[in-house]
């Protein structure tokens, strides 16, 4: 049975991950304070031949996606919403006005339904909205050679400060080449203007709608990390407002760039209002699954009437972008019928029952255009959905899914006319070998414009396990480009994920797009993983935990082992006792080694460093221009 | 606090895995049983304009490493050992001769101890070893033109029965273009032939012990199915003798094909006993963890006296592969002390610390003859260890792991000259990017031989998700051409893995090695993911469940969200709800279809791949020839 419990202080979840403060670095163009966790760690104390040295560890900075809650000097409350960080940004460029009312016929009956009263969150703004003639959207201003705020903050966002580390720590910088950026050394930070130029080209998109000015601005795009995205949603089976609203800030606390509200059941109008309201990150939906709804389930009876008082409806509410699966045309439908598994997108397949129906192509393709001029007075973000993705190995890369991701290509390219940001979904079930086939077609078909994926899979065999079979998919095409990465969590396929499913999806994903973001070389990526590697060579137990992506669990599974407390500070660790450890016999060949002349050698090391460092300061950040 | 209880009947766990039973597949060349597991699955009806229809489904066989404990006919108890199902193969070869005495004295010291009487399995056995002058490797039988019953059970069991599932049906047997056997359809078994051919070549082996005959043939080699090894053991800090033996029979319930005991506590002798009698699989161990326990944890009080002893010790009683860490050689030592993480590799760090405090090879090294001379009397396998592996990110593919790999290539050549079996480590921690290269430089440096890698992880910011950041990497090296995978529990760097541990990593490991299997295009690999997602496509839950690597998660997943028995026989999924499902949209697509004419098309279809099919029967089944 579906509750409606809206939330309450009591279930929400908000304080700083261990030995984590929030802070906040300035702006050098705009007024802005771009949030980012800093994780502190204790000094390395060592004792060999009764010397002891202590050594001073730099606090690491990472991105952080889990907003206000995580700063104990921010006032939350959820009745309230979270701080509209962005309002003045989106106001002062003089090209929206607030409406006197909602423009969506079913937004204002459900405003004033007094039966929804106590659903209802209390402090519901008028929507804004572009004046008439202007665009408002991120595309635009890029393409008119304004860096926004939004920008700005992304440029810093990215960089994560390693530009400080860099100047002030060698040992760390260690990284490997990867493949598109690189670099032993990082040589090329992000900067503002770098933003400007991928969102003009199309090569990613930031989706920030101007109604939901709660959220921190992010990027997606395969020249910035990779992102994930998590998908909550209440069903007509399961779930309440106050499940969802913890989900949505539980998945930002441990990583989620953005949240995709799935819901399907009733008061879904209502709930996503509580998420919008309460989301630092961007919020995706896919609005005919509310279509649907208002046609009670069939079909064949949604009209473009519907669906567009839908749209208007989500995007005054503030949803940053919208899976529209425009791209499933009639003569593609016959060619899901020898699939081993037909049509598995939800959308895909209320798309291909409508066009059955009606023997024509659906809406969404033919008032297109009008989608778009919706769009970009509000600034929502295109998700091109793939509805007809395959959803078993069996069907992979197929005539179908291939044929729509060349439609998705040819809206692509009416939408960036209007000046609309667009990105494109993709896969689903695919085995290894046959993922960078995907990535290379999506790229020459859509023009580059930003791959979002789901998985892929890379087995079928492993139901309850999916975000590990996805994960594998992820990873490697994340690698080869894909900018942004929906999780799976262990319930795909069987049920609906609990807390602890999506933390364990989210989780799982941050180690893929981190996996990715290595591959590629993105500058400064290895840092976190040289600073754990330290930390963990060293028997910095705490430094491990909080360097790690879920110090919680970190802590747990040590503790089950080795609970007391002198252990997690102990130079040994649990696998080998106390007796025998293999780290501490390292310790003795590197003393070993320095004595046979190698502390030589390591002097000369880190001075050619030194050079190095000082050659690119000199030089200049940026390779992109 | 170290706890020696012995394995009771209790703990072990023993029922079938839910809908399944083992079948018996007969040789053809010797008089041999494969044990394989048969999944029964129920009829598809559907009912469409009230047309009711009804198509039986084969029962689906798949590969079974749980042996005899999940085969109800069996008597299973613990206290004897489990059947002894290669001794009269052994000994039918007339090279072998029963010992009157073990041949180690640490080994007959323990016998003898009557304090140990409380700890000691009852029915040990003198040990067989081979006559003098003879040898009795599988490798030396396969050189001499031998087909063994080995061999040819490997054959049988390596094809899984598809060659029967391939004549019955063809929807099923869709399968992708592989990277390294090609094939949309099976155009290759493996051959009792190709087996010999490999295992002479030294590009796989079987590791089985004279004295192990408990376990059941199984082949390592990168043209055969992926592999995955479980390490089980207790330390020094916990767990007993029960704990270990139960997580052995456990983790080959979930697939573990081979074993490795790790433990370096007390009483490690009688603990490897009661494992290998009770075994199904090959076990492998370190045998310098057990050397090192002697000299009281003191690295430098080692030699080689001790060691033979040990090996010798460890020989007799039935273990299938050593890892030795010959090729740490002492001018590698130093290439290691500017790491960010030193020798992690616990063997790798003990012959470092030997190989500094006398300052010269280690005995493993100079007495590298004399190791294959035992080996070889057994056949004990060798696996060639990866001293020198990193243990970070920051560490991989560097100097001292190249030129250890390097060394590990001429020593592999020594030891197939004596006729044993090699494999190689592999790493460890190593970014996307970088892990082909150590598949290419293992193949070239030591001749084919089959690699075993431990993950790789991917990232090193995860501790807690380990199983995931290195299935990642697994999958990648498994479809490159790893012969098998050591997997990486949740608990690796943090403490000793539990039940659930074991069972994660197992079931992780199982998906990268059937992600890989079905990258390479191995024969038959995809048959059981089309058959679960035909179920999955017509909502035969229970089918689904039983098809999937592990029937209970997925059906307890499942029955969270629907718990009721009426739900998985429901035509609806548990994420969308009775009102609207994709599936059953595609599902009304497909009758579209059929009507549009498709189905002519379809029978056509169906037409063409029975010729294909019978073209494959009339040509033979070998193209390794």
């Amino acid at each position: 049975m579906k509750k409606d419990k809206i939330p309450s202080q009591g279930v929400i979840s908000k304080d700083p991950l261990t030995a984590s403060q929030k802070i906040y670095v300035k702006g050098a163009i705009h007024d802005i304070e771009v949030a980012m966790r800093e994780i502190s760690l204790s000094d390395t104390v060592s004792n060999f031949n009764g010397i002891k040295k202590v050594e001073k560890n730099d606090p690491v900075t990472v991105y952080d996606t889990s907003g206000p809650y995580t700063d104990p000097s921010k006032d939350i409350d959820v009745k309230k919403g979270i701080e509209r960080i962005r309002e003045n940004w989106i106001k002062d460029r003089g090209d929206v006005e607030q409406l006197n009312d909602f423009s969506s016929e079913y937004c204002r009956q459900r405003f004033n339904d007094s039966k929804l009263d106590h659903l209802r969150f209390e402090h519901i703004q008028k929507p804004l909205k572009a004046k008439p003639g202007k665009i408002v959207t991120q595309m635009h201003y890029a393409k008119n050679g304004i860096i926004t705020p939004e920008m700005e903050y992304i440029a810093i966002r990215e960089n994560q400060r390693m530009e400080e580390c860099f100047k002030k720590d060698n040992v760390l910088w260690k990284q490997h080449q990867g493949n598109s950026f690189g670099a032993n050394t990082p040589t090329s930070w992000i900067t503002p203007e770098f933003v400007r130029q991928e969102i003009a080209r199309g090569r990613a998109i930031i989706p920030n709608n101007i109604n939901h000015p709660e959220s921190e601005p992010m990027i997606i795009g395969r020249n910035f990390l990779v992102k994930i995205n998590a998908n909550i949603g209440n069903s007509a089976v399961t779930s309440s407002i106050e499940e969802e609203v913890e989900k949505a800030v539980w998945a930002c606390r441990w990583g989620a760039d953005t949240i995709m509200d799935l819901s399907t059941g009733k008061n879904i109008h209502e709930t996503r209002e509580w998420i919008i309201r309460n989301s630092p990150v961007p919020i995706g939906t896919v609005p005919i699954y509310q279509a649907l709804e208002k046609v009670n389930g069939k079909a064949e009876e949604l009209t473009w009437e519907i669906f567009k008082d839908t749209l208007i409806e989500q995007a005054e509410q503030g949803v940053d972008y919208f899976t529209i699966h425009a791209g499933v045309l009639l003569r593609y439908i016959p060619m899901t019928a020898k699939r081993v598994t037909g049509i598995v997108s939800r959308g895909g397949s209320i798309m291909a029952k409508w066009c059955l129906a009606h023997h024509k192509e659906s809406f969404l393709y033919t008032h297109f255009k009008e989608i778009c001029e919706i769009m970009k007075a509000y600034d929502v973000a295109f998700s091109l959905g793939d509805g007809l993705r395959p959803g078993s190995l069996a069907d992979a890369n197929d005539e179908a899914q291939f044929a729509e991701l060349q439609t998705l290509g040819e809206l692509t390219k009416v939408a960036w006319e209007h000046d609309c940001q667009v990105m494109i979904e993709g896969p689903g079930h695919v085995p290894m070998q046959m993922i960078k086939e995907n990535m290379t077609k999506q790229l020459e078909d859509c023009d580059e414009a930003p791959f979002y994926t789901l998985g892929p899979l890379t087995t079928d065999i492993a139901p309850g396990y999916d975000h590990i079979t996805s994960a594998i998919g992820a990873a490697m095409i994340g690698w080869f480009g894909t900018a942004m990465l929906c999780y799976v969590t262990p319930k795909e396929h069987l049920g609906l994920p609990n807390k602890k499913d999506v933390k364990d999806g989210v989780i799982t994903y941050k180690i893929a797009a981190h996996a990715a973001d290595l591959a590629k070389g993105h500058p400064g990526a290895q840092y976190r993983d040289n600073a754990l590697s330290k930390a963990r060579f060293e028997f910095r137990w705490e430094d491990q935990f909080n360097l790690s992506l879920d110090p919680d669990t970190a802590r747990e599974f040590h503790d089950e082992t080795l609970p007391a407390e002198g252990a997690k500070v102990a130079h040994f660790c649990s696998m080998c006792g106390p007796h025998f450890c293999s780290m501490k016999i390292t310790q003795d060949v590197r003393e070993y080694a320095k004595k046979k002349g190698l502390e030589e050698e390591g002097k000369a090391l880190e001075k050619g460093m030194a050079e190095k460092a000082d050659e690119f300061k000199e030089k200049g950040s940026e390779i992109y221009l």
